[in-house]
């Protein structure tokens, strides 16, 4: 392909389902011009109660349909399939490959203070230890807390996201950050930044909450800028959405992730 | 096969995951002597949230599983599979197939006194009105209301199963129950059995729970019966668990639903 065809083909965005949509919305923000093409694969959600074989399983497949999209660059929504298999996926792919674990513990490197850093994701994101790996890689001396919170992604999915039982759910999850007194706390699951007032609440004023949605679209920026593959205009962006399961659903529940009505939902055999 | 060689054959239960094991555990209760095969498609869990194309794909992708181990009857333990993929099953499979909506309609339908009966379940379940049907089917006077508790099914895997969290949760879902003065409740999912305690509570202590499991274990013994299939002794009978993900998460989980340890877990490609 030529370098302008390059630079028109789409940027690639995968998750188990439609978390990830937190994800493309950071994306769509920081490059607007861009050509994104989402795959949620929510005939086999969620990823994050299942063993990393599953999980490396499902996202080679996910990422082998977006290949066959012609994208430039394959964005790994999803913390589980970061945290499982992007070693993989980077082996095995030819374009660039950028997860949300890097850049979500990059973030909390930069704003730590005390350098007493929680993480909190799936018991599959946790268990990986994916993101106390990378935070130590940047800085050996910062002390990682990690825990799963598994009523989160259902509780969002439910849309149960503020009252009395997302509170008493989160207190229940989160009131060891407060013992353990970290100044900072990784949201490392694409469903917790609906959650995040119930979240605050939970941990206390002081505590900077950290969005990996955020900090991986300035990595994708960064990727596509270093390689020389920003679009540079030439009509409108164009945004797809493939699912697994049904179009309808996804537009439903998508629409309260996305904060607009979804358009352009196919559904796809991953 | 002769007729001694089909009442060895073992019976065949499988659901989206682990909740089936309440089924399980009746029908091994009620039909000590019978070997039984599982299949927990852990893989590709929740069914309940899922579309009717899909549960009705992955239904027949375990039936088919199931079939060459050479069953001599399929229980659908799982509700949602059971009110989207019954109809096909039975249709495509040469051994009888047995559900859990028709054993827990049935068992409404003769326990209620005001005819006014609550049903709860997945999305799926709900939508499908597949209850709400045999119902009708059985006594077209009885008044049926139905509410899907989705957050039931994450709570109970995380063995979250009293407190006040689950309490809170069940007067969330439950109260509309209370408004509508129902004397009966069908518990149409595998998995409300554990919140037995937040359901009672929540609706009261005049209304009766319905298990469908216990009702599916009498249909398994009264189908073998009437096809004179029952097994007559000879040797112990065999447990065998098959799971599309991993076996050690299965077996952990699964000794909460079933009330002791689980042995020969395998993994399967479903």
């Amino acid at each position: 392909m030529s370098a302008r065809g390059v630079s028109e083909a789409a940027v690639g965005i995968f998750d188990s389902g439609v978390g990830g949509l937190t994800v493309l919305k950071q994306v769509a923000r920081r490059l607007p011009g861009e050509h994104l093409v989402y795959l949620g694969d929510t005939a086999r959600v969620p990823y994050g109660t299942k063993s990393p074989d599953t999980v490396i399983r499902y996202a080679r497949a996910c990422a082998a349909k977006l290949s066959g999209c012609g994208i430039k660059l394959l964005v790994v929504a999803c913390n589980t399939a970061s945290a499982f298999a992007l070693d993989t996926l980077r082996a095995e792919l030819p374009v660039p490959v950028v997860g949300v674990v890097e850049p979500g513990a990059r973030e909390a490197v930069a704003r730590t203070r005390s350098r007493r850093v929680g993480v909190i994701g799936t018991s599959g994101t946790v268990a990986s230890g994916a993101y106390t790996r990378a935070i130590a890689a940047l800085d050996p001396d910062i002390r990682v807390f990690a825990r799963a919170c598994p009523l989160f992604v259902p509780l969002a999915e439910d849309g149960l996201v503020s009252g009395p039982i997302p509170r008493a759910v989160a207190e229940k999850y989160l009131a060891v950050f407060r013992r353990r007194a970290v100044d900072t706390l990784v949201l490392g699951c694409t469903h917790y930044p609906l959650l995040r007032g119930a979240v605050a609440a939970a941990v206390g004023p002081g505590v900077r909450l950290v969005d990996s949605a955020r900090e991986t679209a300035k990595a994708v920026e960064r990727e596509l800028v270093q390689r020389g593959m920003l679009r540079d205009g030439g009509g409108p962006a164009v945004r797809r959405f493939l699912v697994s399961d049904g179009p309808g659903a996804f537009a439903r529940t998508g629409a309260r992730f996305l904060g607009k009505p979804l358009r352009n939902v196919e559904w796809i055999d991953v």
